[in-house]
């Protein structure tokens, strides 16, 4: 089998696997499925889950397309190359309460025309209420995923993830960040077989953590003032996928399904003007740590 | 006086004129007043008012900051220019009421140290629910107070506000658009010193035109689903701010003051995936009407 193909159909199993894990750990709402063609080829298939006892909205994305390589991504392939295939996994999971973390898997593989060829992806989770012991948990395994690939990966792709996931605007992380890479060829050290392993090992990392962490704080007692936080930090996350996101971006540039690119964006979001936090509060902990550089290991 | 001190006094009247008149129309809340300071010279006048009677969340920014022309914008000063001034008022008004149209105006002036110099500036309204009648009336107001500088200025800057206010990525306008207008310079038909007075007639317009829309449709009633739709298109509103506003743009690019540039962001937005409307509803109307090139007057 074609290599892009073999990718693509590992791809779609992790999807099915996600949503299967994601559906029971909710134990109400299903997931969607809705496919779609591309309009200069190939297309995807968009699953959504809303109004669950947890999750009240998420996505979980796959999409196989082709076409002419947008602009903005001219320096970054070969001279030659004119067309692009790309394929991938991206989920956005919005929990209804604000005591369960937002969480954010995308993994993909990009190939031109002209032989170049990549795999990409990240993992960043982003509290509302920064819980240390679960930030903790939480980057000790990709830690562990990353180390069976390579011992250089996590150090490498957390420092990624801090500069990558960034509101540069606010000069804040978007959460507690994660892993990110991008651009990773195959050299004398790892296999175009082996990242996509690294890749499929991600999507089982990210059932791994996500459930455990949801179970933890599902039944978690909340007030408003809880959610009206909630809703602001939602804000910052609809700053960031806009303003920011590689992903959105090329989607929106290829002329992508826009239900689909935008199905990260919350159902509810809020923005107030210049909203204070309370000194020795938990919403004041919780901005202390949206930074580059901690490391949540130790 | 030097003509951009002439410039930053009337746009700072016109400020306060504007935040009297919506204040009265209010009748409940009142606009803050924070000063600050640009990080490399000038600074500015925020006023938000936020849940009056009618006025759930309003800007009106006035700012006068100068600094090093960002990279976006090289291509259209001098190649001798290296920094810049630039002053303006920028007001977004999110009503509480989904029968009230969200309003935006902007005017600004601009001049680099190579001599160049421009003015720009716009208003356009964000109907819930379009009523035909008070779009006749709005775009009536714009080419009345056009026409009275240059009868071409109109019909120019109507369609130029059809092809800003646009959701590409949607393929809707944000509202029924209104009027822009961008790289303005005197000429042997206009002076500097007119443009300023088309400016600051704009500013006149602008409360000649909202404050009855406002009044005509505060008592309206509505419902749990008017209100939904209303954040639906308020999340349509953030899209736009977010990823094609050039003024916004700027703020980010020249490190503005945060809470001032993104007080155009609404305090509640919503997205649900694949929103559809029913046939034959207002929403339907109005969504068949988020389009380029219609002529309201008629």
């Amino acid at each position: 089998m074609d290599f892009k193909e073999k990718v693509k159909e590992a791809f779609q199993i992790a999807q099915q696997k996600i949503c299967k894990a994601l559906e029971e750990v909710d134990g109400k709402s299903h997931f969607s499925v809705e496919e779609w063609s591309h309009i200069e080829g190939g297309g995807g298939i968009t699953r959504v889950i809303q109004r669950g006892n947890v999750l009240e909205k998420g996505g979980v994305n796959f999409s196989a397309v082709e076409g002419k390589i947008p602009g903005f991504m001219k320096s970054q392939v070969n001279a030659d190359a004119d067309l692009f295939f790309a394929t991938g996994i991206s989920i956005v999971i919005h929990p209804e309460s604000p005591m369960i973390p937002i969480i954010h898997m995308n993994v993909r593989y990009f190939q031109t025309d002209a032989g170049d060829s990549w795999f990409g992806g990240g993992i960043d989770l982003t509290p509302i209420y920064i819980v240390d012991e679960q930030a903790k948990f939480f980057h000790s395994e990709l830690k562990r995923t990353c180390d069976q690939f390579d011992i250089e990966y996590y150090p490498r792709f957390k420092n990624w993830a801090d500069d990558y996931f960034f509101n540069e605007h606010r000069n804040e992380t978007r959460g507690i960040g994660g892993i990110f890479y991008d651009y990773i060829k195959p050299d004398e050290s790892i296999s175009q077989e082996q990242l996509l392993q690294f890749a499929i090992a991600l999507t089982d990392t990210f059932v791994d953590v996500y459930v455990p962490i949801v179970q933890e704080n599902r039944n978690k007692p909340f007030t408003p003032s809880h959610k009206e936080w909630q809703l602001i930090r939602r804000g910052r996350y609809v700053e960031f996928n806009l303003v920011y996101d590689r992903g959105t971006k090329f989607g929106l540039e290829t002329k992508g399904r826009i239900e689909s690119i935008l199905m990260s964006l919350p159902e509810f979001a809020s923005w107030k003007y210049q909203h204070l936090v309370e000194v020795g509060s938990d919403e004041e902990y919780t901005l202390s740590k949206l930074k580059k550089g901690i490391d949540w290991l130790n």
